[in-house]
């Protein structure tokens, strides 16, 4: 007698900064069920209604041993495909199926997937500042915290510190003192000259001060005009990058190639992808180092696994994108993946809050820089509704969605 | 004083055979406002779901002059992008702020996008039958009604005839005398090779039958493998179609290099396409001829008219996805790019039933096989929400999306 | 606390024509245990000693679950790789480390990769003969079987029939009143001329007499000159095979592009593939259609569906190679990445005889044209030690590898 | 009632410093009509020619409307096309179609184009000396004044100062100094290799005193060996460039392909391009980063607008042509396409005389380093023609254009 689904849910909470989906798939067999992560933040009550009305009748009654037939099904059964919400959608089902697979077998997903290579999978974490004093600062303490590779990102440019802002932005009155036209729409400013010109300054002052024995990251969070992106590139060969991320805008994929003939800077890319035409000509030519897009943003566990095993064929490594944009369920999903896979390269991580925790009892656990599973069945992490009930949806705060250039045109972020 | 958006809905009708979109943009201005296509019939109620959560709170008080401006704002503003779902919803949008400056302006869209350069569009009709003498018939009724371009496809098999199945089809029933094995799923069976021998015969038929003073084209609708693509575009070089549909996934478009290399055969390929990796290298290599895209799929008038220009630098025309699945609002959209593009090549088309034209005032018309678009300001055309609101939402029918191999394997339509 | 190895042995048996090489894994938990194939036919006692003497002691006490980890490892420790012997070991303990841990998550193997996205395999059977007629016979006796897919092969010039024998050869003896010269060594001659005209023929008479709804395929077994491989290959497009097999030699695979410039052929290869360097260039620039490794090979199941994944992003099948020269087992390997495989293509299939059935206890079953898998954990196949031991090691009869052409030069088989 | 074209008139007039072009298209509405820019000042009365015996017999009558049908007629009406002279007869109409389109809509073109991405767009000035320190104090001027982005050239070598000559040019009389050989021809004599030594200290001087926070461009004006150039245009990387123009001559562009391997340095290209052979490959192949064609010189702006558009797809900016050999009403058509382009990238700049504002009334105005367009309906601009026939048609000063190389033979400019 085969085990089928007999409800599929999506679960909207807002527990920390951003609001969160998780997708829970219960099934016939009582008090078994999977959780997956299908949060697009951005987004979100839009994913949910692509569960609710499309998704949850399509899967009542199938057999939730077979997943892939299920993925191939979903995948192509709204005929348009491959973008987010829907990606989002499927991947909040595919990860519940393997998380329930998991425990059908009494065992951890990472099992299921060929068992671990590492035991735990070393993390990378954003110091963000507004001057290279204080990214120096914030670097040291996640270093003595144990941490290895570190984005550092300078957010100046008249700008107040937050977290959301990785570069040099300003608001529309500040950015007025520097040369927007007359008329210019509000938003948060940014100057890319002005940027290159801070980060380049940034690193010269972290390695001569902090050293070379800490791996540092960066994001261009594809902001600058394609040819200044490829000087950019070569002028940051020298301060020996883990990597240098989001070069270029997902729309001009193709300058990778001009990088690739001048520096050897390594280059991860693809956060913002959602479709194989952005990814697979990038890595069977070689075109980047890293792998960037997260798993619930491609179709959940069943497509990562798949990509990971082709990269591990061209040399090119994973940095599945991990900020706290999803869900516990998500790290939890990259975990298992990042335990198994050789062509794993880093994790991103961002930390849990106390309330994240309350939320999604399970978490993965970071110790000394590295994130660890625990060993329980499946993906080992769960969804407590009662406590998800108490963060509800709230609006996005979309401030740094609304970037623009001097000039007051619009650029994407 | 700039007219600014007071309010932006999505209206959601059925008043045919699939479920619609349109979007209703209202301005400060009292009596102004404009109409767009969102429609994405597989997930309509999603679509709404963005329009009205999203899209509509960062639309209020904005100026309805800057469709530029706006367009990149929304497209941006999701961070992930450029997927189905976002691009329809942006699309309703997007044509709606071009009708309404075509109002402000007393103009047709037409005349914004530079004017006629010929006064009615050439369309072509799609004509399925069980048999090639039933495919006769069909076509020859519309040869007889003036329409000088035809798709026609046979769908046997055992598959009772039905307006979606545009290939040989079968019930799991009467697969599972074709060998399908033990245990295999229900679906909508298809067997490629006897696709092709039925295909084949069929032209052999209709050019044999009918002759040579007919355009002739016909949809794969990318249901082979690669290779037997090939050969199958190489075997109907010989019966001259005006062009060969999607003869491959869009996960599989590097092969149509191998194409290019063995046959003459003209390629359209694109309705599925969201993404500018997908249309871009096609084009700038001259891989197809003709671009499939529908308006409402990829972000409205302002991205198809850039695309339509694009397609004149390299010699590829536009044949925009036209079937029953867009509202006529979306059909008026394309009709007036149409009207205005050097870059033209062919224009879908399925007809308006008298619900539709009783929802939709204003329907473009078409007289002896041209579509012709009024001269009213903006598209030309309005929404009855009152006459929509009578055709409420209905499940989508998605069998043919559920689409089987002879092993029972899924196969995406 | 974790299951470790206890044991691991090469199983040396001869049941059927060839020698067979089995390895079986045993683990710390009593009754706990894997199988997998090993099989090298040609140098079977080579791999016996390369797991019992390198492999084993670095095994013994190895955590079982860690089946990722394992197959790094004794990949990399004999620092010379990826080649035959050294892959065929470490595919016997891959197999059966996957086998054991099917057996501890009470589940088929195919369930831990993925679970069935088909029900049963569709396979081909070998079809040779002396004479079109004789090969037309054992096709239709093959058709009433149920088999849609049958590779046909004429093996004439002088020879007698010989079931490994797939082309025109000839004894010496024979071969001497074709032209040899003076002094040429005894061996199976082979004209390469005379076998593309005798298979040439051979093909218009199974088209004109059977029909086209049967699916052909044909293996060249890389003994022609390149050139005229690519010029058979383009004279073979017009009888539409289902593949067309080993074109050119391992050595020679850089001549695809020029076939793929000329004709739409499907071409499988691979067999005699050890290395990446071999089966990525072809699969990434899309010059073959199906990959025919087969996964005793490769390094089993592990490398297998990394394989099979990177083959579903570029549009290339599978057609893992299975004649009689891999233990059931290996079959049951091949079975169960079939049936989890999107990019599964075909399998071929050599039918197993009673001695091997009764040495390899739940051995794989057709019906009807598809092959089987049962429902029992892990791979679902044992190994009776005391039946293989019936069986011993048997010397190899090479006559097929000792293959001339006509001027009495040894070319490979 | 359609609105037709009742008269055409080319209007030659010298208000600054070259001979200029206009063309005056009337309709049957009493008072409507437009201007548009068919400046060709090296050939001034043949455009006049071309416009008055050609374009006017072929336009009297037709529907103002149909912009696009116009232009594709007169393109392909000379039979040989796209080069100087007949693109700029052509540019001269398609400007006025657009400004009368602009006043029967009652709105500004930039609002038929999609509206304004920017507000004011910024503009680059000429800053040229014949020392470092010169040319520093003129760039300090600009600065001043609000400008972010100035061309600087050091016009040295002995020749006397020129602003129309912007690279080290000698007389006749100084040259000979420099080894030109007995009887070489008189001319403006220019020594490439004293160029680059000349340029490189320029731009090593300034960076150094001035500083990095101003945006510096350079034109080379396509006078080297193309070997040079690549070599050049890597020891400018250094500097940081917004952009290194006209590198090589327009015979000679496949030369980029070698500075794109070698270095990241903002190329710019076009001002003499005339022919879509000659962008498209640059910009499809991404080879230069900014298009500098002018759209007087193209056909007006209906090919910019398309032009605009597909350099968005390929990550290309536009930074049309624009010094004071083209009229004002050509500054406003540049214009109204960079506020509505989101791949605009840069607007050149050369001021208007108050000669200029007199006989073009409406001229754009500059602020800031911002050009800003009036809010009248069309182009906003207009031509008083009884101002400009005080200033009639003058003998073009072509000394610049009589370059010489050390050795005597001539060199393009």
């Amino acid at each position: 007698m085969s085990v089928t689904i007999r409800d599929v849910r999506a679960i909207l909470t807002c527990p920390g900064k951003v609001n969160l989906v998780a997708v829970k798939v219960e099934t016939s067999e009582p008090g078994l069920y999977g959780v997956g992560c299908a949060t697009f933040t951005q987004r979100a009550t839009v994913v949910v209604k692509a569960v609710e009305d499309y998704l949850k009748p399509l899967l009542i009654g199938r057999d939730v041993s077979q997943i892939e037939e299920i993925w191939q099904f979903l995948y192509g059964n709204s005929y348009w495909r491959n973008g987010p919400v829907l990606n989002n959608a499927i991947s909040g089902v595919d990860e519940a199926l393997w998380d329930i697979k998991g425990k059908m077998a009494n065992m951890p997903v990472y099992e299921l997937l060929g068992g671990r290579v590492r035991m735990g999978v070393p993390v990378y974490r954003h110091c963000s500042g507004c001057s290279p004093e204080e990214v120096e600062d914030g670097l040291r303490r996640f270093m003595e915290e144990g941490y290895r590779y570190v984005r550092v990102q300078q957010g100046v440019y008249g700008a107040s510190r937050n977290s959301s802002m990785d570069s040099p932005l300003a608001d529309a009155e500040t950015a007025r003192q520097f040369h927007t036209p007359e008329g210019a729409l509000a938003g948060a400013y940014f100057d890319p000259k002005e940027y290159m010109r801070i980060t380049l300054r940034l690193f010269d002052h972290i390695r001569s001060r902090v050293g070379w024995q800490i791996e540092l990251l960066h994001d261009v969070h594809e902001r600058l005009a394609p040819i200044d992106a490829v000087g950019f590139a070569k002028e940051m060969e020298q301060y020996k990058l883990f990597f240098l991320e989001d070069l270029f805008a997902p729309e001009q994929i193709d300058w990778f190639r001009m990088v690739r003939q001048q520096c050897a800077t390594p280059l991860a890319m693809g956060e913002l992808f959602n479709n194989a035409n952005e990814w697979t000509p990038l890595i069977s030519n070689r075109l980047i180092d890293f792998i960037r897009v997260h798993i619930s943003q491609i179709g959940g566990l069943t497509p990562a696994k798949k990509l990971a095993s082709t990269c591990e064929m061209f040399g090119v490594r994973t940095a599945w994108h991990g900020p706290n944009d999803i869900t516990p369920i998500g790290v939890a999903a990259h975990l298992h993946v990042d335990l198994t896979s050789p062509s794993f390269g880093i994790q991103e991580f961002a930390g849990f809050s106390d309330n994240e925790k309350a939320v999604f009892p399970g978490c993965p656990e970071v110790r000394g820089g590295y994130l660890y599973a625990n060993d329980r069945p499946g993906l080992g992490i769960d969804i407590d509704e009662a406590a998800a009930a108490k963060f509800p949806y709230q609006k996005y705060d979309d401030a740094w969605l609304r970037t623009r250039l001097p000039d007051g045109s619009s650029v994407r972020a």
